[in-house]
This record gives C-alpha cells, structure tokens and sequence, in this order.
C-alpha cells in the first residue's frame, strides 16, 4: 500500500514546481514553543521543494550574557533562552525585527502568547505579501463580552488572512527532543490545510488534518476546566474507572461547548489529538490536574480553613499561571448570559466546586441532563424518550 | 430542564402499566461481575413498576463451608464465594437449576465466561418464554475459522432472539462498592435498548445506550492489546504524550477493526464508555499494560535472555490470564489471513514486538499508511491526495 502522504506531497510538489512558486515562511515567536516548532519547519523546509529554505523566526530583542539574544541564535543556532538543549537547523534565522521578520513571507506561523496577538497583528498590517496564509500555534482562547474569541479570528480580523490552527497532545519539550507525539491541525481551505500539513508533518510529530478551526483551539482551552476535575477525582481516590468516566463525560461537554458557539465542528475532533489525546495527557500529568488535587485534598482536610487556589499556585508552579481556573470563571459567565447552565452540568459543577464552596464529593453527581440530549446521543434520547 | 431521562422511564412505565405487562429478569451467572449485576438489577426491578420484582440468579453449584452456595445466598443474600464484601438485595434469589432459573423470565443477562455461552444457551433451548430478550454483559469476543464472533450472535443463533450487549469503563467489584462509573449498551431495536437501560441505569451506574452491539463487544477486545503498546511505551518511559498519542492510535484501529468485520458501527461509538474511557482504564492500570511493562523491561535489561509472556503471566498474575496476547495473536491471523495486514499497522506492530522479536522502539515506528486512509479521516486523505 502506498504512502498517501508521500504521494500527496509528491503532487504538491510538481504543482509548485510547474509554477515556480515557493512558499517562505516567518515564525512570529521564538519563546519555548516556538523554537521547537523551529526546528521541524526548518527541517521540512529544507528537505521539501514546496518550500523556501530559508525560514525566519521573529524574537523579541534581550540580552543575555551582555549579547543580543538574536545575535546569539544566528551565530550559535540554539536559542540559549528558551530551548537551550537543542540546535536549530542552520536554515533558520532569528530577526529581531518584526516587520522585518515578514518580509516576502507566503506563510506565517503565530506562535506567542495570547495576550500579544491583536497587537502584533496591528504592526503587521500593511506589511505583508499578497496571499499571506497564518496558522496559530496559541495555546487557548480569549473571552470577552461577545463570548469565547478564537486566536484564528483575531489573526483574520487584524490581517484579513486565512487561519488555520494546530493543536495536540504535545509539549515543546518533548517534540524537540524527538520523542514521538502527534498534533492536529484545523483548516479552513483544504488547500492551505495540506500545505500546513507538510510544513509540520514528521515521523515523529504526526498531523492529522481536520476540516474547521474552532474545535482544536477551544478544547485547548476547555480541557484545562476538566483536568481541575480529574484532580478533584484524585484526590478522593476514587480509581480510574471514575476518573476515565470523568474525563469522558468531559469531553463530550467540550465538544458541545465547540458547537453551541462555533459552526462546523467535526465530531471525528474529538478522537483526534487535539481532543481525547490531550485531555489524556492533561488529566493524567499536567498542571492543573496536580493543583487542583492539592486544592481538593486540603478542602477534604481542612475544611474552611483550606488552601486558596492563589496559595497553591504561588508554590507549586513556580512562578506559572493555573489556566483551567480562569477558564472556569470565563465558561461560567458566559453559559450563566446564555441561560445555558443546565446543557454542561458537568463543566458547571467544576466551576461550582472551585468557587463556590460546593462539596468535592459533588464532581460525580452529574446530573441525567448531562447523558441524554446531546447531539451526540440525540439518537438514544429519541430512543429513551419514544420507548 | 426536565430530565429526559426520567421522563422516557415514565413513559415506558406508562405504557407497561397500559399493558399490564411486567418483564421478569433471569440473570445467567453469579461470579463477580454477575453478583454486582445483579445488586443493580435488583434495586431496580424493586423499584419500576415496569420489572418483576423478583429476579432470579442462575448459580452454578458449589459447595462454600459445608453447605450450597446457593442456600448461602438465598439465607444471607451474600454470594460469600464471588461478592463477599456487599449484599445482594432481598428480591434477588439464587437458583442452582438452569432451566427453572429462567422460568418465565422475559428478560435474560448473560453474564458467565464466554466458554461456556453456548453450551448453556443450548441447554435453555426449547425451554424459555415466548418474546424473550437477553444481554450479554460477557467480556470479550471469540475468534473461529470465520472470524471475530460476538457473544451477541452466539445467543442469537443457539436461541433465536435478539440480544444486546454492555460493556464499559467499571470493574464489579467497584460496581458493587458504589463508586461512579458509566457503561454502555448497545442494542438492534431501540425499544429492547430503552428496557435495559431502565434495568441498568442508575445515579452512580450510567448507562449510555448506542445503535449496534458489535462496537462494544469488539472494542472490549481489542483494547486489550492496545494496552500491550501502553504497557511498551510505560517501559521506555516515553511519557504521557506519546503514551496518549499511542492510545488514540489505538482506539482509531479499534474502531476500524469494529466496521471491517461488522455492519452498522456508529462513530460515536468511540467517545462512549466502551470505548475511549475503557481503553484509557485499560492502558494506565489494568493487567495486560502492567505484564507489557514487565516484559518489555525484560527484553530490553536482558536482551534474548528475557522473560517469557508464560513466565510473567504466572508470577504476576496470580492464576488470572492475559488476554491482550491471545486477541493479539488471534486479530493477527485474521488480518493475515484476509489480507488486512497494512490497513492496521499499529494492531500488527504489537504482534510482531509481542510474538517476533521486533524492537520495544518500533511501539512508536507506525507508519503513515494508519493516519490518513481511515473512514474517519478520508476527508483529510482526500484533501492532501488532491492538493
């Protein structure tokens, strides 16, 4: 059996070689994320036709060790920063400049935290090539009083381009150390997903493609509330069947979260990695889990004179911010202004246990709402309700 | 919002009522799993009025302190030998005769080793109630010269009538003890599906029903020799994203192998509890992970010196069997066989590290053929074909 992929590259690259096109890429971000997403487009850009060799990547200017962070990459390729243990490929080049960073640039990897998106974006405009194409790396989503804001929709509403996203069960870490993992891009345009898809796809940093943006950014987002209940869970010990139940019964409320606010969701999403796989590893390891078990066990504990989130997260992350609790308090408000508490029971009583004094015990008293009506279900519920 | 749920449970009490119909309930089997079934099925025939209150347990004699097993349970409603810890409710009796267990019983659970189904469904023959229904709650799926064999089609051949089949996320013993878990029933007809969820499901037993029984029966086998890949990964310490990447890589191919040998397999199907959240129980603790782990460190501490899958078997096991290494061995003649063997890369890459010597390394070596031609994923694949 042939190689679908390999084949499909193969077309893609007589394509571009019929019309001499070639696709230059800019990395907006050299923080941890972004060098490691660093180096496995530098190598695909490299070794692919389709591809402009030479690939820069935005970074903000600092000083390390009296030198220029920028100055140091370039002449060194590792960015002693941010991934110390790891060299980028030669063609990468770190430009401290960011209009700069796009000059000619066809694609753009955005790769920084949330907060600097919209502004970025502004000192972009008007800066770049005709037919630019984005795709977000950005961990999450915003909320404002619109609802839940995706990342690709501040890059199209500041640029006016294409977005896709990427998300998945991966951490920096780990893909620049070559360890095996996989991640999920979202597109718009088949067109611009398969192009993407050969910027990132390695042997070891396997895409899957699906088709609309909105679900891998928003259960990135979302899986965070559901790992305060896998810690809650843990915390009562109560095993792995509950606590697979739980990130279950999480994950259908994720889904349903994507759809009550965004168009086109794919419900193959959720066994992608961008869905089952990262809630997995965010229940079973992450940060949010691991607060939310100390939280859990000093409310079991100590009743009303329990640890805060704020204490917890002051020692144990080290300076790193919890993400599942603000995300909690953004889901609540907006469910709570669309009178739509009662569709994610499960969502609410996590947003309930953290702040509202509800009992720990309560993260499995889920009520019936929570199985029947989904769109998921909607064939048992027509089922139950005709019986 | 009403309870879907609640309101479905009224209606079909209604009809009964209307009727004047009651469903008795037979449960064949009285093991571990059998007696929490049967605590279950018991507080729930006492309590709809579209049960029998009285259940009856087919129980295979045994002698327990001098007396019958089934004298003991029908005295003290502790079945001492299999459910010591919990006691049965009142209207369950125990009844060592198979044929008079099931007199008048329009409602049967299955619930034995499933070498022993059809012989027993033999010996019922000729003597059950017109309109009888089953459900089969027996692990596992059997492989003959045709193929994989449902449990499910067992029944319906020896008795010829219809059967559904639940399987999910839970142990008994958990079961039993009230801890929170889910299940999930499929069913043919949606009204035999609505009767044993009112059966089964309780606030602490949730039951989710699906269309089609294959899917819970085949993903109940096959999961297990996923989490001989879990149990590989766990033993190269490659951590939580490659060992989350490895498990989804593995519900895809469950799902796969479900609609290559039978009809009608929903795709959400995936996301219920016999699906993603038992495989996720099954690869982070059960027993077919944790021998992988063993035998996998083995071979790679002590190279052609290792132990053997017979050797750990009977040190850790303590009398229990593996079952990931038989439906290993048994999915890939099958494969071979119909000339499948591409179309599931990961099944066969467990195979052939488990039974050919292949490196522990490969667990992560799958090749691009398993993320792209899927049924589920055939957007993506025509997408990057065509780009």
């Amino acid at each position: 059996m042939a190689s679908i992929t390999a084949k499909a590259l193969d077309t893609l690259e007589a394509t571009f070689a019929a019309s001499g096109r070639e696709e230059k890429v800019a990395i907006i971000g050299a923080g941890n994320w972004g060098s490691a997403a660093a180096m496995i487009i530098g190598r695909n850009c490299a070794k692919l036709d389709i591809f402009d060799d030479n690939v820069t990547v935005w970074c903000l200017e600092e000083k390390v060790d009296g030198g220029n962070l920028t100055d140091v990459i370039n002449s060194t390729h590792v960015n002693v920063k941010y991934l110390p243990d790891h060299k980028l490929p030669e063609n990468v080049r770190a430009e401290p400049d960011l209009v700069k960073s796009v000059a000619g640039a066809t694609l753009l990897v955005f790769v920084l935290p949330h907060q600097f998106l919209a502004r970025t974006c502004k000192t972009l405009k008007g800066h770049l090539a005709e037919n630019v194409k984005a795709i977000s790396l950005i961990k999450g989503i915003d909320f404002d009083d619109s609802g839940p804001q995706l990342m690709t929709n501040v890059i199209k509403r500041e640029l006016g381009i294409e977005a896709c996203a990427l998300s998945g069960a991966n951490i920096a870490n780990e893909i620049a150390a070559g360890k095996f993992c996989e991640s999920t891009i979202g597109y718009e345009s088949k067109e611009t997903g398969a192009l993407f898809f050969a910027l990132f796809n390695e042997p070891n940093f396997r895409i899957s493609l699906v088709q609309g943006v909105a679900a891998p950014q928003v259960f990135g987002a979302i899986k965070n509330i559901v790992a305060l209940g896998a810690g809650f869970c843990d915390a009562l010990e109560m095993g792995n069947n509950t606590k697979a139940a739980l990130m279950r019964i999480g994950l259908i409320e994720m889904y349903r979260f994507a759809t009550q606010y965004f168009q086109g969701v794919d419900t193959a999403t959720m066994v992608e990695s961008c869905g089952m796989a990262d809630l997995i590893t965010t229940c079973m390891g992450g940060r949010n889990r691991r607060v939310a078990e100390a939280y859990a066990r000093s409310r079991l504990e100590k009743g009303d004179d329990h640890r805060t989130w704020e204490d917890l997260e002051a020692e144990m992350l080290n300076g790193q911010k919890l993400q599942g609790t603000g995300a909690a308090k953004e889901v609540f408000q907006i469910l709570t202004r669309d009178n739509l508490l009662d569709k994610f029971p499960f969502l609410v009583t996590l947003y309930r246990i953290a702040f509202e004094g509800k009992p720990i015990e309560d993260v499995v008293h889920i009520p019936e709402e929570h199985f029947l009506p989904s769109s998921l279900t909607s064939k048992a519920a027509a089922t139950v309700a005709s019986a």
